[in-house]
């Protein structure tokens, strides 16, 4: 950042206004997008990680917006943006089908594909080259990230129940054999205070990135693809993410002011990945024999499931309650994140361990207690939430909280269970009120290397509309 | 970032889960705001960038939330965050004050004054020493920032015409007598579509930093420090600054995918500044001669007036028109940003410059002609807006768009004019809606080296409430 000089709103330069020097660093822009098309073309994107250095190194005059070049890989065993470190930025957003036609499905998928990749790896979303028309057809990539790279952005797609069967139990696209029995709207929690219109939804895009601008770039370029197959639903932006999904990064602190998600998964958790995220072959043949339909849900295989949740803070409230109040109800202490039985943010919680009058430190009711994987028959979650803040409320409130992303293997045992116990009897619930809901099937990843989109070509969701 | 090796979905790492190195990471996070902290207590937070440059040297192990170190000083002749360089990320708030007390006011200003500047400088809102409670009490920042540096946070307050008179007129604090004749609600334009929830507000708080995370806590601690003085009427988050106010900085794209701002005032065109942007004594006195009130609002000289307005973009309608006609509503091509009469981004526009037909190149209706200082009577604006996206509408659209943000010196010669004729005949108008909309006059800066707050401490707008 050192060519940007901070000056004070006092302190202004006395030199005269410089439009080369503006013009240079633009050019610098604009080229540096181009040059990474004009590699792609020779099929250097492929390198990933290795262009993507010598890019962002190369952007002496980059501006501040883009400070991780990171480019993940679209395609492998699993979809990017589970197990990918947490970027910081998020747009999430779901869809509604408005097509009747199953083949109008599976192009949509196929258009999506493509694109994503291309957007995952810094491109434009569509082949026309910017600047080269053609000028009477409306432009196949918006424009608003040109100029920023990858910012290391993953897209990765969730299929609803409701993708599956209508409510009224229709089967809209000769799916419904195909959904598996754990693929069902959630229950009812204790509490919910759900709005419809931040609910649900038959298809679920989440994009993570570095830089804000180029997940709303995904998810709208998405969107635009879509038009007249699917329309967007709700979509929610957030910021801040409230975990971390490596070792290698630094515990986040939520809107309650608290380090969150001490007790993640982390990509380098190997055993407890492949544990907890991913649906194995078993599965799968287990939710098939379980239900009393007659179901082959084997395409989901390799996938994971994501539950989303829009829990409103009602941070006001929270800001007015002294510390000792917050530090009872998380059962950590504010700075450091130790549990309140003592040690370091590491530490394991001993839930035994008792101060004054032999009550227990940790508060057997407090948050860290309920959602422990010991309280839980063992379950943990991969989460990969963010905070959010959508303004106020018209009552003097800010409208902000935690936007809640679980990715687990079985939502019946690693979500419900704990949310029921959460929303009945944490003592947190008095802060949190839950507005948004839902839960979709995450297909497994595009093997590397397969040809995308078009005729023949491999696309997300692929082995559930090809059996 | 080399600390973070991106992986993929499918590449895990086969290391064992490691604590210690999340904890050191952990540990130098904290560590370096209880640095930072100790050493504003020795008097180095006034070294401002120096000391944040060496803050920021230190952190390599710091999360890819803060890749901004920048501090900025609070005080000086001007109030920070007009010509300070555009930050990439924005929280917007405004106030409404429930309170009749004169004094209750001034000790919010007082106190908004004290926490402003500790937040600037990387500093909690308050002063309790993190971990060290009091614990029967509130803690005095909310801490979802701690652990995350300054980021380049400004925070700059402006005074609305609400807060000298309400809407009956009546004088509220006894303030009446100093209102600019120039601050007064901003006319009907032609189009408006203006929702109550989101226009005006007796106070308005610009946070801008390169975290969202430290502008979203700046809002959210100065509400938490108004309650029962003064509640949020409305708050707007913003991503991707739509102008440079440096010439250091690349002209960034807005949400039509052009470039936006390319002629707007940089700070380094000193003149520019001060003909456009602060308010002189003169102009202090020629508006309280003009008036029909015997006025004083000498307290403004050195200050500007805030226009704000929330232009939702109809983005859907847009990437459906052909390139051609997305470049002749803007007169500028998206690919390079340069004016239809040719030359490249910081070529002046040639009006008269005519094409095929004789018809000229820009289109007199264009959004470039008709925003041109040579169409406006040599007016300019020193902008510093936002892209917005707060979801969707319910009907499969994004809410997304602008929060265009100017200062100017006179709103009457600078803005209003122009606001006529673009929503008269703009060619863009047929793609925004204009749907919030605020006037605030912008107090000057605070003497650098003044005390801040108590009884006798400086404080934002003092000028107004002591003659």
């Amino acid at each position: 950042m050192s060519q940007m000089p901070p000056t004070s709103g006092s302190t202004q330069s006395s030199d005269s206004i410089a439009p080369e020097a503006a013009s240079e660093a633009d050019q610098a822009g604009a080229v540096s997008r181009r040059s990474l098309l004009g590699l792609a073309g020779a099929g250097v994107a492929a390198l990933g990680i290795g262009a993507a250095g010598g890019f962002a190194a190369g952007r002496s005059t980059a501006p501040a917006t883009s400070p991780v070049a990171d480019v993940y890989p679209f395609t492998g065993p699993h979809q990017a943006g589970i197990t990918t470190p947490a970027q910081d930025r998020l747009h999430f957003a779901t869809f509604d089908l408005i097509t009747d036609s199953r083949e109008a499905v599976v192009a949509l998928l196929k258009a999506w594909t493509v694109a994503a990749e291309r957007m995952t790896q810094g491109l434009p979303a569509g082949e026309f080259e910017p600047g080269a028309g053609p000028y009477d057809a409306p432009p196949d990539d918006t424009g608003e990230a040109e100029g920023l790279n990858a910012s290391g952005l993953t897209i990765t797609f969730g299929f609803g129940p409701s993708l599956f069967t209508d409510s009224d139990g229709a089967d809209r696209y000769g799916l419904a054999a195909r959904r598996p029995a754990l693929l069902a709207d959630l229950p009812h929690f204790p509490a919910d205070a759900l709005e419809d219109a931040r609910c649900g939804g038959d298809l679920a895009i989440q994009a993570c990135a570095d830089d804000p601008q180029v997940a709303v770039h995904a998810i709208r370029n998405l969107a635009r693809i879509a038009f007249g197959t699917a329309s967007v639903r709700w979509s929610q932006l957030g910021y801040g993410r409230t975990s971390s999904t490596s070792t290698a990064q630094t515990t986040p602190r939520n809107l309650f002011g608290f380090k969150d998600g001490t007790a993640n998964i982390k990509s380098e958790e190997t055993d407890a990945v492949t544990s907890q995220v991913w649906v194995s072959a078993d599965d799968s043949a287990a939710d098939d024999a379980a239900g009393d339909r007659a179901t082959d849900s084997s395409w989901l295989t390799g996938g994971s499931y994501l539950v989303a949740r829009r829990i409103r803070m009602t941070i006001e409230t929270w800001d007015r309650s002294s510390l000792r109040e917050q530090e009872t109800v998380v059962g950590r202490t504010k700075h450091t994140g130790a549990p309140l039985s003592g040690g370091t943010e590491l530490t394991e919680p001993n839930f035994a361990k008792a101060g004054r009058g032999d009550l227990p430190l940790i508060d057997p009711t407090s948050h860290v207690a309920l959602a422990h994987p010991t309280n839980n028959n063992g379950a943990r979650m991969l989460r990969r939430g963010y905070n959010y803040t959508d303004g106020s409320d018209g009552l003097g409130r800010l409208d902000a909280g935690l936007f809640f992303i679980a990715f687990v293997r079985n939502p019946a045992t690693q979500y419900i269970p704990m949310q029921n116990t959460l929303a009945r009897d944490d003592l947190m619930s008095e802060y949190l009120r839950h507005t948004g809901s839902g839960l979709w099937a995450v297909p497994p990843g595009i093997p590397a290397g397969a040809p995308l989109g078009g005729a023949d070509g491999a696309y997300v969701g692929q082995g559930l509309f090809e059996a």
